[in-house]
């Protein structure tokens, strides 16, 4: 099978036959840094339609279209994990939605606690970060990006079916791999706080929850997003995705 | 209990009663960013000593002396677990170094593999921020970093008793969890790839090795950082340190 030069995610529909056209930062992409030309095969994917391959068939300034030819891989049932977390300072925020898309969250569920100091959500670069780490991991979905909101109301909705993995760095919950053993799989999602944690009234408010599993991460105290990426990792690793080989 | 204003590595020894001299950069960050003033609690460590607390009695332009009085904490046994990494480009190696300290790494290790493009490791760069790490997360000591070598020679010289746990992206490895059931702890590295992945050669030769455990990290595509400290973090929830809860 042809290896494609690039791969990228589009909001149009994918079939056979189809000629799709890029948009122009897309274009631009491809015709100035990765310099590909007319013939070159790159896949695209929606998240709804699975993985396309497809050959430049026109390429210009800020434009370029993609003839579909083939479909690389099905769309696939993915793991359904949220994380809901404090909003950080920019690198950091980043990099921790680069690393969430790369592990396997379905949807990024930004919060206000007490404590968060970062006022301003910038969704848009968060979401052109989720987007090239999931062409760069070989994903088939973008993961969701919501508004901004408080974390007693993003609570008060909660669904009671899906779990919440609280990351208490308070250094009195039990250890992730404990509190794991046996668990579920299902709907989940996983909390971090802000870089001074969560208050006590938070924590004692979170744990009064039916559906919320305390956790440890450890003897160390970790930076916010280390924490939130450590807990996805050992998630997976333990009850998520992690626990089937791959398949390419 | 005193809570210092901020914690610093040095190199000098401490002990109840000594005046500690900071050095130049260190004093300049207490002075002009901090803006700590004589009086003021830090918190110093050097890794053989424990944790000391420490007041300023005299700062200066590039000079600053700390008077310690109590030790906070007594040294402690922190885990052996190497991380033997490719070396990458500057703005995620420095995140790795920075996430490894975090997560409990004694030794970071650069090594060169057949498809690692970086030729040059600034290890006074990696240090500054092992040690700002170490700072931050509240360890005793700082990882110790070696010079890059050849991923040959450290196998050459490789310790017997130390497990090696091979980050296996071809997707053929069996899952992190199910490889490391039952794992003793003791000495373990942790060896992840360039951003091209190991060589089929290098896969077969390290699988050959009695120390190597092959491990898969899941389905997705992970960019060499991630599957560092991702493989680190499942690697403490499982094996090491992060089974016991923190003692504050």
């Amino acid at each position: 099978m042809t290896t494609p030069r690039t791969r990228l995610h589009v909001a149009t529909d994918l079939a056979g036959g189809l000629s799709v056209g890029l948009d122009p930062s897309q274009a631009h992409h491809v015709k100035a840094v990765l310099r590909l030309a007319p013939g070159d095969t790159v896949a695209l994917f929606n998240g709804r339609d699975g993985e396309w391959l497809g050959r430049i068939d026109g390429i210009g300034k800020g434009w370029c279209s993609v003839a579909l030819y083939e479909q690389r891989r099905p769309q696939a049932r993915e793991g359904d994990l949220w994380l809901a977390f404090a909003p950080i300072k920019r690198a950091r925020i980043d990099f921790l939605v680069e690393k969430a898309t790369e592990l396997g969250v379905s949807e990024l569920r930004p919060v206000y606690t007490e404590r968060t100091i970062v006022e301003r959500v910038n969704l848009d670069r968060l979401r052109a970060n989720a987007v090239e780490a999931a062409e760069q991991t070989e994903r088939l979905t973008v993961p969701a990006l919501r508004e901004p909101e408080p974390l007693a109301r993003l609570l008060a909705r909660w669904p009671a079916e899906r779990r919440l993995l609280l990351c208490d760095e308070s250094g009195t919950a039990p250890p992730i791999a404990e509190s794991l053993r046996g668990a579920p799989s299902g709907p989940w999602a996983v909390l971090t706080g802000p870089e001074g944690g969560f208050t006590q009234t938070e924590l004692d408010a979170l744990k009064k929850l039916p559906f919320v599993c305390a956790v440890g991460l450890g003897p160390r105290v970790l930076r916010a997003d280390t924490a939130a990426l450590a807990a996805l990792a050992a998630f997976q690793a333990l009850v998520g995705d992690w626990q089937a080989t791959r398949q390419r």
